[in-house]
């Protein structure tokens, strides 16, 4: 068999010989913009014959700074196809942390949208690599700006050649890096190969992951600067779907409009996008066309029970829950029944889709507990260990990718317990794990049942040290205004008694004022491991 | 990212442990067996490790010949992955040939089902590569035979480890082999790769391809000693889709008792079963519930238009027209309709749908004419090139490998036409295209259009050399009994020029009682081409 190399180069020809008349539709600055894979196609050879005049070579990589829109997607395919690295910085990180992984990459070409120059132009004098900045806007003439060289990229692509010839890559060229926030100190960056994003796209149109289809019209709403907006984009190139990008921060209304009026059939974002568009349609203020819609695919972290019941039921809109993360591409399971589960009940289904799901055909799986491979009961559990195409074996240049990859198994962080029909659920990070007398026990459960509870406002369990069982579980609960000072920690001893093991029942509630939290709203529980750390030991 | 290798193993344990009650429907000769994918998993290691035991090694070659059944299916698993070669033997090939392929690949052993041995026994003494027969029987005693050493099947696995553990392999290592059929000589063989196998079978599973899933009931009518039944069982395994074996020599009636009573979604095998089926339809002897079928794949030979018409208007069966070769393992086109073609009148579509289709995402290919790369204007006509990572690049210890794989590209030997849709539709084989001019004139055309006239009982068009024009078309004529002595030549000129290009109209119309035929059933045009050589030049 020929050694074909499996490259984006044969993705991108695909669309611009086989779906030149396909559209893409793009929400700029200054409105909707369209138009097609042909043009596409040629725009994109341009691009990349542009970075070549600016100096751009094999193996350099070229950072962008933008929303989900047609530029972008051009550098997409540009920057790829002539052997370059796309890096894609998540333009919602502090500026220390821009600047950092724009050096740490070696950034030598910037594209940034005009909306986000000023926020380059602040870190401008902290970035070492960069030869070049070009703006893209639809305007004719480039904003005033403080960044210098800078470039019109529309006036880059006029002078360029849309004829560029793409080289024969070897598969395994780097493409693509993402950067990940860690816990503690700077972001890890993630390399994407050739290979990898293909065999990763190529996954997505698989009938039981996401189906992606030339039928479809996609509309990914999770960022382009976030794990390549889930490889949607290259998928869709690929197979010629209608791809609709919907600019910067677009809101739940911006949302609803363009699934109307494009006849959006598949999207994809967090949770918190869901919750937001959700609302909208709950304030029943239009009557909203959304019946286009085959799939709403949510990652990024547990899609709750309830919002899938929400849209299944009483919008008639397909959830479809899905996990990965960075450094796997990052499609790892899809949660989706299997044919002889589709006569449950309804609650059972919904019990089950509402967990992480099966892994995808290519990757392999282990749940690691403390005692090896966890039994598949749906009980034991352990922390997730993958492998296969699309998973990292390394954070580029980076000392702490010895503790995360280990013998050719990638450590997801993620404590998983998996069923006898390999359904996986998360249940923790090992970090939050309570380790109590040889057993473990998920924060995240007692805090889910916590927060269930009619009193609690938000509510957060972490482990602390004890004596005689290593750790134990401490809960911290934030009382709405109304039940202040009427409810007892003991209420919440024997509601938790009634739901879990004797033993998961935390040493004490402590009623504080506010879980403290990250800038991006996620729950610190190192600060109040900090905080408690002799809570258990000191009396 | 890691370079994890793509081999079978990871498609076998996705099945055994995600799937482990899917169901494998197997027809034997005592009648129906079923089991689940658990049992599958434990007895294709159970195989391996009494192959093991037979003295089978990485690269040594196993032959198989059998019908679509469960041991057979053990054995597309057991062998490769343990890191021998799957050789499939063609049971309907000749005794010579048969011996031909199986010294030429050198089998160590051979796996024959119980009804097969005979044609096994009377080329015994030609096989001299052969250490061990294994008999596949139901029975418990092996029936008598010349056959030596001779093995049961069922007492190997019987006696063996279901605990065998699989080797990681290099995604290059050999793991199939099928020999095609030569023009003239002894069958080429094609050898496939772990990563080319697994790269086709991921390609079923897109869902602009077949759309495999798990929720398929899928049966292979197409051989599996036929391109792997292209490709259908590896695929199936890997999602997990329930399986339909059909068995020995399974007839129109057992085919539609089986989609009826297993409810089958989704089959495929070549023209000739979809018009036996269709004619036991037509009987209408029996109400057949075929309401279970999502789609008939249909290849091996070009669809006739009115086949998928009938199918699909007359018995609501959606008829999937798809194309391919041994030497591309074999899917390379399947014809389905854009999104935007969908609203075209039904006939338009159906013109589309009896091409060969759009090329799949993963393959690239040329079609190369008499000046390079023909226009795509479904009009200049020229040999289809393709390459691909499921693309052969050599026959296997072949002289003839340098006349097919030149510059990297595969020579289909196919003449072709592609549109600017993309869409590719096969006109001839280039040995049978009539060179007349510096013009291409296509031969299967001009026999089409004479088969269709209702005097004609079958036609045949060659090309013979012309002093002039270097070659021109000579049409064969066998008329229907009803028409012989009352119809002229003249009728065909006239009826011809109404269809064609002047110069495409055949320079004579020779009557002739029977047109000369290959041993199944295909026109010899060599014996033709033979016979007529000097019939424009000598006179």
């Amino acid at each position: 068999m020929m050694n074909h190399q499996l490259t984006l180069r044969t993705m991108l020809e695909r669309a611009e010989k086989i779906f030149p008349a396909k559209e893409i539709v793009s929400r700029t600055l200054s409105g909707i913009f369209r138009y097609t894979y042909a043009d596409y196609a040629s725009r994109t050879r341009r691009l990349s014959s542009a970075l070549e005049s600016l100096g751009i070579k094999k193996g350099d990589r070229v950072g962008t700074f933008a929303w989900n829109n047609h530029r972008h997607l051009e550098a997409y395919f540009a920057i790829p196809c002539m052997g370059a690295v796309l890096h894609t910085i998540n333009i919602r990180l502090s500026s220390e942390h821009i600047a950092y992984i724009a050096n740490h990459a070696e950034d030598k070409v910037l594209l940034i949208d005009e909306d986000l120059v000023p926020i380059i132009e602040k870190i401008k004098d902290q970035l070492k690599t960069v030869t070049a900045y070009v703006i893209m806007t639809d305007k004719p003439e480039l904003p005033a700006t403080s960044l210098s060289p800078v470039y019109s990229y529309e006036q880059l692509l006029a002078q360029s050649d849309d004829g560029y010839q793409y080289p024969d890559l070897d598969e395994q060229t780097p493409m693509g890096m993402c950067y990940t926030s860690a816990t503690t100190g700077n972001p890890k960056g993630v390399v994407y190969t050739h290979r990898s994003t293909y065999m990763h796209s190529m996954t997505l149109g698989l009938a039981d992951t996401m189906a992606l289809s030339e039928s479809d019209t996609v509309m990914p709403i999770v960022p382009m600067f976030h794990v390549n907006a889930w490889g949607m984009p290259f998928a869709s190139v690929w197979f010629g779907s209608k791809q609709v990008l919907p600019g910067q921060a677009p809101t739940p209304d911006v949302l609803l409009d363009l699934i109307e009026q494009e006849k959006v059939t598949i999207t994809a974002g967090v949770p918190t996008v869901w919750l937001g568009v959700l609302q909208l349609l709950e304030k029943g203020d239009r009557t909203r066309n959304v019946s286009s819609l085959r799939a709403v695919v949510c990652g990024g972290s547990a899609a709750p029970r309830g919002i899938i019941q929400t849209y299944e039921e009483k919008y008639g809109i397909p959830f479809l829950h899905a996990y990965g993360m960075t450094e796997s591409s990052p499609v790892v399971t899809v949660s989706r029944l299997k044919s002889y589960q589709q006569d449950l009940p309804y609650e059972q289904k919904l019990d089950i889709r509402a967990k992480q799901g099966l892994l995808v055909p290519g990757l392999e799986a282990r749940v690691y507990g403390q005692n090896g491979d966890v039994k598949w009961d749906g009980q034991e559990m352990g922390e997730l260990w993958l492998r296969g195409p699309w998973i990292a074996d390394e954070y580029y240049k980076d000392e702490r990718s010895k503790e995360t990859f280990v013998d050719g198994w990638y450590h997801s962080g993620d404590v998983a317990v998996i069923d006898s029909e390999g359904t996986i659920k998360l249940v923790d990070r090992t970090k939050d794990l309570v380790k109590s007398g040889g057993e473990w026990i998920s924060s995240v459960d007692l805090e889910n049942a916590l927060m269930a509870h009619p009193a609690v406002f938000e509510a957060s369990v972490i482990g602390v040290p004890h004596p005689k069982w290593d750790e134990r579980p401490l809960a911290f609960v934030v009382l709405k205004e109304a039940y202040k000072g009427k409810v007892e920690k003991e209420e919440f001893f024997s509601y938790l008694q009634e739901r879990f093991a004797k033993w998961w029942v935390p040493d004490d509630v402590v009623f504080i004022e506010e879980i403290p939290k990250s800038s991006v709203g996620k729950f610190l529980k190192r600060t109040l491991r900090d905080q408690y750390v002799d809570y258990l030991t000191k009396s």
